[in-house]
């Protein structure tokens, strides 16, 4: 198949391995924000993010030329972040055929004309509701899959055959493809991780303050507590409890935790600074926009507030969106989520 | 209440703290293995395998005052190792009263007359059918107990009132207690999580073999199929597949992977060493019994063998059996469970 990757960051790159690995023409298309790596790819240098080089017979596209990237592909991969996703929808739309698959693996909310969306609604509202979309999602680092390291994700789409007919183009020996019909349950997983870990993070802060003593129990019972919250929610919004209970839930919350922005921050907070100082840190260091906090307050207002789920069946999102947004003490967040 | 605690182990004594905390009568009878550690007790020593001193108000009883730590108590807990629990239950048959509670915190399965049972089965047929039989379940690893670190439990009782009686006589502030009356499915789940830990093990020995390259994606994956065949096991035992999926399944195998020879086990062979060297290895450095090791064909043997579940419904359980005990080859291994 003839496949065009937007976005030159992480997943976008390691993506265009298992995918020449497999014979498709692969070609990557770099945004603006990444026009030094794609200098760093022509030149024949590894990747910074993910310590590979580019295989050679992956076309290099520059931001200017983006129609030419589209041009004839069979597949195109969102693989650009949350913030800049609605910059590159509004300039595709228009220039994709509906004949032309959308494979996703961008996670998060938008907002389109003030409504929050996922981003297969967002995808479907900006390219078109006939649109073959199909959302990946499961444990994959990056990194991992660039070095050929087994990964198994779910490709995530409403028509099963068209999950099916993507599968058989992009699977390999070691990347593996599962397939569900639950869009909207392995979107909510991906978004919602971010705010589980962050509340994770939180205990190996206070464990790290205390010294010497770890946490574990605690920090096991949160992750369980999370993913059944998870299960929750996305029920909630009418897809499968199964979904949290597998990759896209469990999976991915497990290499979330493993490090991260989003880990990072709750341990600054779980350490005993304020989340203000917290974030404030995270700046200093140079990470900038720590996707939990922001989904935090963005899943408090959609999935409580707004659709009227009660608090006290997703105590470990509200009271981490309290802790983030509302002042809520540590002591009093930690017996509110234990 | 007045509670008697069979066993001076780590999680025994680990327990006189909270139940101490709560104002019961704590007595800790120690077994014949225990005396060292009770010996350092009554100096007022800390317990060398959770690195606090007992509460001054905890009776202690030697291995030969069974009868004397036994008389009068509410609640007797059986806190010995699975090994040691059959004797510990024939000696105390006949002193235990129907109207006393048993508590189990052992795990995993014992040979009654040739027949496999589980520590609630063995209980019963041997103390009898009507006595009230709470178990145990959930990420609590002793250590952090007992240092009043949160830890948050399962009480599995068929008779919900007696969980919830135990539950209120025991709870605190940092030992959590919930209810549940899957005694089946904790069961499996405690048993089984270590055979998993193992799987889960050879793919951190296999990253190490490698060198610099992670395999986080591979291991959530591994951790996520062991809950959805742990889920599997327990439905098909007629438990509920929640069980797996709180923390009996999700939160007590986090921390058992976090550490302990059955990891350790799984490390040695994921190196490349031949399983048979790699229990010599573990013997040398004085971890005798592995659990898991054993698990993995009683296991295989009750779930598989004799009940009928297809391999290809629990493929990690039947490989991981497979590796430990018929030699199956470890690339065969990974390709089957990823």
């Amino acid at each position: 198949m003839r496949v065009t990757i937007l976005g030159a960051g992480a997943m976008g790159s390691a993506l265009t391995i298992p995918l020449t690995d497999r014979g498709n023409e692969v070609r990557l298309w770099a945004t603006e924000y990444d026009r030094n790596v794609l200098n760093m790819l022509r030149e024949g240098k590894v990747h910074p993010r993910i310590n590979v080089t580019i295989p050679s017979e992956v076309a290099l596209y520059e931001p200017e030329e983006l129609e030419d990237a589209l041009k004839g592909a069979d597949v195109v991969v969102v693989a650009v972040s949350s913030e800049g996703l609605l910059n590159v929808l509004n300039r595709i739309s228009g220039l994709v055929e509906c004949k032309q698959r959308i494979l996703a693996v961008t996670k998060g909310f938008v907002k389109v004309n003030g409504r929050i969306l996922t981003v297969a609604q967002a995808v479907k509202s900006l390219l078109g509701e006939e649109v073959g979309f199909v959302y990946i999602s499961g444990p994959s680092i990056a990194k991992e899959l660039a070095s050929r390291s087994y990964t198994n994700v779910i490709f995530n789409c409403e028509d099963r055959e068209v999950a099916l007919e993507l599968k058989k183009a992009f699977e390999t020996e070691y990347y593996r493809i599962g397939i569900s019909t639950d869009v909207i349950g392995a979107e909510l997983c991906a978004a919602l991780k971010n705010v589980y870990a962050i509340a994770i993070g939180v205990v190996d802060g206070l464990a790290e303050a205390k010294g010497g003593i770890t946490m574990e129990n605690a920090k096991a019972t949160l992750f369980s507590k999370s993913i059944g919250e998870m299960a929750e929610i996305v029920k909630n919004w009418g897809g499968e409890a199964e979904t949290a209970y597998g990759l896209s839930g469990i999976g991915d919350l497990l290499v979330t935790i493993r490090g991260g922005r989003n880990g990072m921050l709750g341990r600054l907070i779980g350490r005993g600074l304020p989340v203000e100082g917290a974030l404030n840190e995270m700046a200093r260091k140079g990470f900038g926009v720590v996707e939990g906090y922001v989904t935090a307050k963005v899943g408090y207002e959609i999935i409580i507030r707004d659709r009227g789920l009660k608090p006290s069946r997703v105590p470990v999102l509200y009271n981490t969106y309290r802790l983030l947004h509302e002042g809520l003490k540590l002591e009093e967040f930690l017996k509110e989520v234990l």
